[in-house]
């Protein structure tokens, strides 16, 4: 068994932070497994034991596990490490299976992480007519996407940490959700909203992003550690390092090598994702060309031609060198707030590390 | 204000049953209300205002509200009610809405307590081309289901009880939600598996409707409460009781009243309900008898004329009787726990009296 001793050492000096990552991941991953083992019910009918099986694998299949890294990170700015809070870490991954489950339902995506989504997976539970089929293991999802929920909270309150941190913590990690579901909700009307404005964009990116990737991690961890310090800044961190994480995303997706990203570069401009590269190049182009952006948003299917004239409207307007001012000055400002913060110092520099890891700074 | 003082007075003597429910029911709809006044962010964009007022207004149309009052009724058995209790109870209301919204997209439910259900008034939300306003507004409701649910954890967290009943009470809401999910799951197979008994089908009851609609409720309040009195007994009277509850209901759903019971007494064949009624009549009945009581259930719209053939089939194997016999044994059975309780004398008589009221012992 990994001990992830050094985690649980008073110092992480001289660890490359890469290695901590990998060791991490693998000590989350059993974590998970063990959660699993331990916490579904033993005498479930066949379809609840079914369904338990979906949720294992699709929680243990892939995934960065940067959420609950996170988690660990904020913690131990504060406080040593122990076994409780990896129990606790784990919440945030069950969260995120929760959320995946039911987007892609809501994206009717049929895969997830190069796998069958789980909805997918679930049709050879239901023996159905063809016709309907589809409809009822959407159905079963839905049940699985709440199942993950369930065990989320679960996680986090049989972790065993004070009961006083845990109510707080529990309180944030239904705010996380709350608040992913109210920038899912700008996501969904963003695509229909004409007035869709670069404010907004940012909005959507601190509740979708920011808040559930980085900083609500981030703050679940500190506040498991009962510390006094002012908890601030590492909120501020987390928030700008999370938008600027998307934004430099969204770079990606559209200017991204596709072995390195995992996806296709039209597939956002498909989506119809009106990203600040899409928004910053309409605002600074004449009528024809925003046109031409906005046909492109709503094909569905872009040619490789509109293509590449997309990408230069993108570069000749500077809304590609604006976006990438933005991931930079955002990143900058992160590592500012993280100086400011009055904790473990090697945790600090490895939050540093991780601000250029999430963003390759060489582009 | 309404003061619900009659129960923050330590005895409940010589109140009307019906009368502490009415007056309970008001003070806990004014405990929603005032809950998502204080809860839901004032900063939200258009399309978050106008799904939480869809939250709020679902949660506030109709229901009788049994399943807080079971919550304050179970504290109360072992302590004296406060205001807090009231924050908490609306807890297990929140998971219901949560629970219902998604409940109506699975089942493609146009209406709910007699209103259009959220995923049908969501569709005014959506500016699309008609061809995807349904899908977008069923993703809607999907997110508000989930925001529900985080609302639920939030109404329990910030009751300011005692932080370690707190936890214990949030892994029961978070276990009650699991349970649930388990008997949806349940139902859903119900359909397809041509083994399908009656233990399955008491399994279903007790996971879907005696766990969260009673059972649960009850022990939730009671672990708020604090009390180290033994509470096996008071969850044997949640489960007979919530058990009894449904086939009962089930009875009412083909023999009742329709302007009673609120709904169709042919509903429940067409949806193809395996209720006790069908199972004990198929097992009861000869081959002829039993293939035609499956046509029925695969119908999806029974003729008047099968209807009565169907019920008289009903009756004649006994199945009937049966029904009727395990209601009046399990509702017996749960009264007899209820004084095995070491708790306020005025409550276990209102639950007493609950027992009667939600089992109209006179059919």
């Amino acid at each position: 068994m990994l001990s992830a001793d050094f985690l649980l050492d008073t110092t992480m000096q001289d660890q490359d932070p890469m290695a901590i990552i990998k060791e991490l991941r693998l000590r989350i991953d059993q974590e998970i497994e063990s959660f699993f083992n331990e916490c579904i019910p033993k005498n479930l009918d066949n379809i609840g034991k079914s369904v338990s099986k979906l949720i294992t694998e699709f929680t243990l299949s892939g995934g960065k596990r940067l959420r609950p890294i996170f988690v660990i990170m904020g913690y131990r700015l504060f406080r040593n490490a122990d076994e409780r809070i990896f129990r606790a870490a784990i919440s945030i991954e069950l969260a995120q299976s929760y959320l995946l489950i039911h987007d892609d339902i809501m994206d009717q995506s049929e895969t997830r992480r190069g796998k069958p989504s789980l909805y997918v997976r679930a049709r050879s539970l239901v023996n159905a007519e063809p016709e309907i089929v589809n409809r009822v293991s959407q159905n079963i999802a839905i049940i699985a996407g709440d199942l993950a929920d369930a065990l989320a909270h679960k996680a986090l309150l049989t972790s065993g940490l004070e009961a006083e941190n845990l109510i707080r913590a529990n309180l944030l990690l239904s705010d996380i959700i709350e608040t992913t579901g109210y920038g899912q909700l700008i996501d969904i009307d963003s695509a229909y909203n004409k007035n869709f404005k670069q404010n907004d964009l940012f909005r959507m990116h601190i509740y979708k992003t920011a808040k559930y990737t980085i900083e609500g991690p981030l703050m679940l961890g500190a506040i498991l550690s009962g510390t006094n310090e002012n908890l601030a800044p590492l909120s501020y961190y987390g928030s700008l390092l999370g938008t600027a994480f998307q934004v430099y995303d969204d770079i990606l997706g559209l200017f991204g090598k596709e072995d390195e990203t995992g996806k296709s570069v039209k597939s956002d401009v498909n989506e119809g994702k009106k990203t600040l590269l899409m928004l910053k190049a309409m605002e600074k182009s004449d009528e024809k060309d925003r046109a031409f952006i906005l046909k492109c948003l709503n094909s569905g299917n872009i040619s490789d031609m509109d293509f590449d004239r997309l990408k230069k409207i993108v570069v000749d307007t500077g809304s590609y060198d604006y976006s990438l001012k933005i991931v930079k000055s955002m990143s900058d400002k992160a590592i500012e707030y993280l100086s400011m913060i009055n904790g473990d110092k090697q945790v600090k520099d490895f939050l540093k590390g991780l601000a250029y890891y999430v963003i390759d700074r060489k582009n």
